[in-house]
């Protein structure tokens, strides 16, 4: 018995203090408190630092950069109430990024890295990873010809797709400028949200198919040849080039409708996406009318796919492509902004537009920024509407 | 075009400048630069810092916690020349680890998050995302009844596999203490090594099945219920328990041999893990001694199963376990060990045992630690060896 417990010992203290990261110890404070009335108390342990802060993304009117004050050896410092909601959250010691040492939440987008917390209540239960019934997520490649590439993507099929024989429609989730296929999922909980909404009868089941948006890439930074990158490419002049949209169209769409069991009719295929997705959405669905029933608008507004290459954006060109998309009827056409997102204003003016021409669309104005937690919150509410 | 310019600029500011991230500013150095003779230069800003180091795998011999130096606003330092190998780094800033703010190579292993490098090389190429054919990896979620749990595995299905009818032989894949099923594919890039393995033909095409091995935990952090947890739980204790090595038996096996087309015989069965999987894949051998024809024992010594729960280190009751798993003639039995590895004497002591009794078995010493340069060799070492 002895051997054994000098053995455990032996390897808890390789899990607390392996030998390149010296400064990992057990925790002894609590880094994150979540109190009763949902205020949250930071800690960190920075013994040298002037200045601490935890930046967030919670709503604005809380403070979203606040300072925390050094009490015995821990900086401290509350926010809140916060709304039950999902948050990034970092610290700032003295101006530069640190996670937070005790805790082992920690998501991507593109280059940046946060730390995750949920804040339990009713309306962030769909964020949850909930004890229901689970889809599968592939990571899976295919050949993309036009860009020269073999690429990855990710494909949720909802539970019972291995048992069943229905065909499923499909929701083409596009992520933002500087990020990648693993946004929508280790960020943006798409699956789980899925999950919840299909085993609370709000969404159909459905496959979700999650590409990379960036047509130089085949991957996100670990899935393709580590041996040439170390810095960071934002990509957005590459996303924005067009090439991307094309190859969604002739080699996504055909290789998710070959390979898996779903519907291929625009009346079973929805797009959507944020930011930069929100752009390639408002690209292919202006330029192939056809092809989308369902259409979501995330953070994005007028930056039409005339402009796209060397061209001035031409309204008139904008306007027969919507009209063009007006008349093959699709079944929602919706636009999700935040009222502090700084793309705001393009969004008042595609609205104008829309409403000039007369082109229907679902409008939702939510208090947030141009961050996941609009675009969880876009997913949950958007993912129940189609199909149905 | 002047609308275009200016949105590209507006979302490349929010790209490097988002409100929850105020420091993060566009890379006007490099962090990492590998020299041509793999010397690699590190550097960091922070320019209120006293004292920076980088803390990396490399071998001990070359220090593996390096003092950066301040040049001119950087702190900065070098280390190697290094192996061509893969390396798992972080700054440590006045006693905080923190993440090298201008790399977006993150991995994860249980509690532990750092930077990735890979130093380009012959010896590292078979840890690259390199150009060959992809096999897919899915999350999939399974019934554990003796544990109560619903549970995620992750399951790598070779290149070909959703063409072909053939049957595949199967690879359990175990990870340590504290670690979780994402663990070998985000840091031991399992299945990029498989890629590359099975491309070059050092690997027949296999599937590779990667559970969680903490019975009490459904799946990784992001992946079970996060309303309830924002602290660290090594989870050592439960997973000497014993209940997940049962579980794996008579629940993980059966559910992949019933939902995958793999072979259902110990002669296409294979089992290895390292640390906490080490031991874990000693019991499950010495109590199933007829389940696996290939064994694999990484960074792991004489941690008996015999100890199990309340019980005294039996070594006759060992020796009877052993002396039946070598009369079910096993083809191989193969150990690890890094010479610098905390566990080093007990693999010592695992071997005089084995030579006492005349186990048959292969050893292969390392010069490492116990960390993931070393397990990452292990696998692109072990799996050639199988099923041929």
């Amino acid at each position: 018995m002895h051997r054994f417990i000098s053995i455990c010992l032996g390897l808890f203290l390789v899990i607390t203090l392996r030998p390149a990261t010296a400064q990992r110890t057990p925790a002894t404070y609590r880094s994150v408190e979540i109190m009763p009335d949902r205020t949250v108390i930071f800690r960190i342990k920075a013994p040298q630092a002037q200045h601490v802060q935890v930046n967030g993304t919670w709503p604005t009117s809380l403070g979203r950069s606040v300072k925390l004050e050094l009490k015995d050896t821990l900086f401290e410092g509350k926010v809140g109430p916060l709304p039950a909601d999902a948050y990034e959250y970092e610290f700032i010691v003295d101006g530069l990024p640190t996670l937070d040492p005790h805790s082992n939440l920690v998501t991507r987008d593109g280059p940046w890295i946060q730390n995750f917390l949920l804040v339990p209540g009713p309306e962030s239960t769909v964020y949850d990873a909930q004890d229901v019934p689970h889809g599968t997520v592939t990571s899976i490649w295919y050949q993309a010809k036009s860009l020269d590439l073999t690429r990855r993507m990710h494909v949720y099929l909802p539970p019972g797709y291995d048992q069943g024989t229905t065909k499923y429609p499909v929701m083409y989730l596009l992520h933002g400028g500087g990020g990648d296929e693993e946004g929508w999922l280790d960020r943006g909980r798409a699956n789980y949200i899925l999950d919840n909404l299909i085993a609370a009868g709000k969404a159909v089941p459905m496959v979700v198919v999650i590409t990379n948006g960036n047509p130089l890439h085949s991957a996100a930074p670990l899935s393709r040849s580590l041996s040439r990158q170390v810095t960071i490419t934002p990509g957005i002049a590459s996303m924005a080039s067009g090439k991307f949209e094309e190859s969604l169209i002739n080699e996504v769409i055909p290789f998710v409708e070959a390979n898996f069991r779903v519907y291929r009719d625009a009346a079973h295929r929805a797009l959507t996406g944020f930011s930069m997705g929100g752009y390639q959405t408002q690209n292919i669905t202006n330029r192939y009318p056809d092809t989308f029933q369902y259409i979501g608008v995330m953070s994005m507004g007028l930056f039409s796919s005339a402009l796209r290459g060397s061209g001035e954006y031409v309204k008139d060109e904008h306007v027969r492509q919507l009209k063009a998309l007006q008349a093959a009827k699709p079944k929602l056409y919706w636009i999700g902004m935040g009222k502090d997102d700084f793309l705001y204003q393009s969004g008042v003016k595609l609205r104008e537009l829309y409403d000039e021409i007369g082109f229907k669309y679902t409008y939702r104005e939510n208090e947030g920024h141009h961050d996941w937690t609009s675009w969880r919150l876009y997913l949950a509410e958007f993912a129940p509407l189609l199909f149905k």
